[in-house]
């Protein structure tokens, strides 16, 4: 019986949670100009690794944000690495104090690749595959609310990461204007170094650890399940970065002259990645998904009940077929080895008939519950021996490299481990309840995302429920050029940002 | 006894031989630095594909060069190519000809990879990699000859093939202040678009037949062999290129959301070149090498006679191994699948976590006699297609991109056969006869040169006995950054064309 009426209550909402999700949507209709303004401010902010003052730019306009809201807000120093911001905010009478986690950095640009600029924040109807989008974009000087909910604002991190710091603040201020209060205690933590693999955060969190306590992480990070449906993770694949360097002959040789005697690094590196893994993804390397942890019937159930999109996809993609058959969700529930780029020489009206000196591989894996970076790393390199290889760590010089037939310099980013946590726990339970009502439908449940954040990290030091609460498009072009993010999601996320926030017990 | 007179005339030169070498040897020491301003002035002036206006000028001040030493020459439009300069010169009671083929287009350039400007020719007392280079180089304002002859000019096409041009000017030059007439009447061929396979020069040969006609061509092109043996070459590799592009998605994607569903292009690439090559060089495509012609037992006898490099060719270049047990000049005796380059996505620093929308490779094939780029390209796509591939010409649009699951455009460069021809012919053995005596040494013999010159067109067009005649040095990084000559690479050349002009006679 009383399953039965937590079955009802998320059917049918009850009064007071219908008068929340009215609140906030109407205060939304009336505050467009400014939420898409206060995402504009954060996407101008040049928060990449490759510029400090942008990150440390970034860190502290948050803290302002967070003051003016009256959190409790201080930069947590992190060595070597851009601070993380925390801000605290008591809810009188509250038993439970949740952490909203997301990350205000965003990955590389390569300007070139993009229609605008990437830190020029540019709306437009569509996507620009969709020939509805032009460079110019709309003039947001002149554009009436409300707003068309497919439009979708473009710029390096406007959907990953900071439209959830965005929906977080949005959320936050329909709640005030509307004179309700949170119903639990509210911490947040914004990172600053997630797309580097965040390798300085776990030592700001142990050295916090009084400060961070909580009975609960949500991930403000990842993209929405491609149905469109409104979706929680309760785990992320692990990620590590490899660069691999591949050596041929020490200057460039004419590849007639030396062509088929002298190796050549180019294809000496297609080699290299075709020995890692098959045309299905599958990775070649012995034993190597031994320690893989097996899915629970739980989770297995959660996958079969997604919506299908694989067909979908296919078209939206452009691609005519998929690596393995399992669809998309169950494939990346595998650990994977992807090439994230190489260089050799040169192509098209560039090429020159010679033999290239090196060659360079950028590989991005994606670890699953079972694995570590170290056991990952240890596994890849003892198999590259045994292919053959000589690895190194530096630049090897003439004589070592007219010593040695094989010689790749591996650089591995630190990386962090997956984690899939429990479905069934009494917050994630709770969770499920206050966001299914926030969205007024059957949410999607991913038991672990394909995309990695660093929540194996909050689960270790903090040992509570991490549950993901992404927000953006799927096809938000994250990672990529003409990253974007779809205003149907941003006000959608400022909904179920204020059921959380509001209307959460346990 | 004919013939052990024919040994003893190389063997031990005759009077007015070494006479005529002596003069040549002296004009030069007398001219050296009015020679290398000579390849000076020829490598600054810009002849490469990129630059039409270099070329066309080119053309013009070898035009006038000719010109002033008498020759009558002209330039031969060539329709969508650079002109080709003719010149003509007879020696009063010659009873042959000989044209002297060379080219005055350089390889494209990549500025940033050289250690100067490639079209500011600087000397340096060495190789870069030797530690002897700076990147100033000597300032020859006010050096004075006698110049080390290990000095090297570097500048692109200043091996490659300038060095050439220069070597038949100050041969003329010489021979003139010694008042010595030409042996045979002299033809000019230089041609201004080697560097990207010679697509129109067939036709300004066939429409200039009876101009161009004589008994013989001697290919000013190529290396010389890697003992610093002078050498004369018989043949020569084919060659033709291929750019080839693999499309993933059609924007790129988040790496861990869809990394090992959504294919990876680079991944496919990597497996497109080695289901092409074997890490041996070997090529995997069955029945690629059945039209190829034998060795016959003289080229073979020829080959084991050179001065054995292997060993050291390891050092200096640096590497560990070879594609290969079978030495060098008997692996360029194969037909090559080598690769110039590759590109996806971005790698180091500005690698991002994504699947790159596209990846494309640049190969190079080389061709041995019995082969055409005919019969090599539709062997190649006949393979391609049997391992699943669609291959188009045209980039494929989305619907197209969706209906196939592995879609590679190729655009394949226009390309020329190879040519192995006679040793033994009468020219031929006085050709080898007369540079003997000029080089005072055993010549190196290649049956055929591992590297390309449309050699194959001549005896198509002509039916005459085609050699080659390499000076520049082995290691003058032909096609790549910091190409250079070596200088007493152009003194012993300067001395063979003088033989070649007055001392051959058949």
């Amino acid at each position: 019986m009383k399953k039965l009426l937590a079955v009802l209550a998320v059917a049918f909402p009850i009064g007071a949670q219908a008068a929340l999700v009215d609140d906030v949507r109407n205060w939304r209709a009336g505050h467009e100009a400014e939420i898409v303004a206060r995402l504009s401010e954060l996407t101008r902010l040049r928060s990449v690794a490759a510029d400090p003052e942008g990150l440390t730019n970034t860190a502290n306009r948050l803290l302002a944000l967070l003051k003016e809201r009256g959190f409790a807000a201080q930069l947590l120093p992190a060595a070597g690495a851009p601070p993380v911001v925390f801000a605290e905010l008591k809810a009188p009478g509250a038993k439970r104090t949740v952490t909203f986690y997301a990350h205000y950095d965003g990955q590389p640009v390569t300007p070139s690749e993009w229609h605008s600029e990437p830190f020029t924040p540019t709306m437009r109807p569509g996507k620009m595959e969709s020939g509805k989008g032009d460079a110019r974009g709309i003039d947001m000087k002149t554009a009436k609310p409300p707003f068309d909910p497919e439009w979708r604002l473009f710029g390096r991190a406007a959907g990953d990461d900071k439209s959830s710091i965005a929906a977080f603040l949005a959320a936050f201020d329909a709640l005030k204007a509307a004179g309700r209060a949170p119903s639990v205690n509210i911490k947040v933590v914004w990172e600053g170094e997630e797309e580097r693999g965040s390798a300085h955060l776990e030592a700001v969190l142990r050295g916090n650890r009084a400060l961070l306590a909580s009975d609960l992480w949500l991930i403000g990070d990842g993209p929405m399940h491609q149905s469109r449906t409104p979706t929680l993770y309760f785990g992320a694949r692990g990620s590590m970065g490899l660069e691999a360097v591949i050596y041929g002959p020490l200057s460039a040789l004419h590849d007639g002259h030396y062509g088929n005697w002298v190796p050549n690094p180019a294809a000496m590196a297609a080699e290299f990645i075709t020995a890692l893994r098959d045309s299905e993804g599958g990775i070649a390397i012995p034993g190597f998904s031994s320690d893989v942890r097996p899915l629970t019937a739980a989770e297995t159930q959660a996958i079969a009940e997604l919506p299908p999109v694989e067909a979908a996809l296919k078209q939206e993609f452009g691609i005519g077929r998929s690596e393995g058959a399992a669809g998309l969700t169950a494939s990346t529930m595998r650990p994977a080895i992807n090439v994230r780029g190489f260089r050799a020489g040169q192509v098209g009206a560039q090429a020159a008939n010679a033999i290239p000196t090196e060659a360079a591989v950028s590989f991005d894996f994606r670890l699953v519950p079972g694995q570590t970076p170290a056991n990952v790393r240890k596994k890849v390199e003892d198999y590259i021996k045994a292919k053959g290889w000589t690895v190194v760590t530096a630049d090897p010089d003439a004589a070592m490299r007219a010593a040695h037939g094989r010689i790749v310099k591996l650089a591995w980013g630190g990386g962090y481990a997956a984690l899939r946590s429990d479905m069934d726990s009494p917050a994630a339970k709770a969770v499920i309840a206050s966001a299914g009502r926030a969205a007024g439908t059957k949410l999607a449940l991913l038991p672990m995302m394909g995309g990695s954040v660093p929540i194996n990290m909050f689960e270790d030091v903090f040992h509570v429920p991490i549950i993901g609460l992404p927000i953006a498009n799927h096809d938000n072009n994250q990672h990529a050029a003409d990253e974007n993010l779809r205003l149907a999601n941003l006000w959608a996320g400022i909904e179920v940002y204020a059921g959380l926030m509001a209307d959460l017990n346990w």
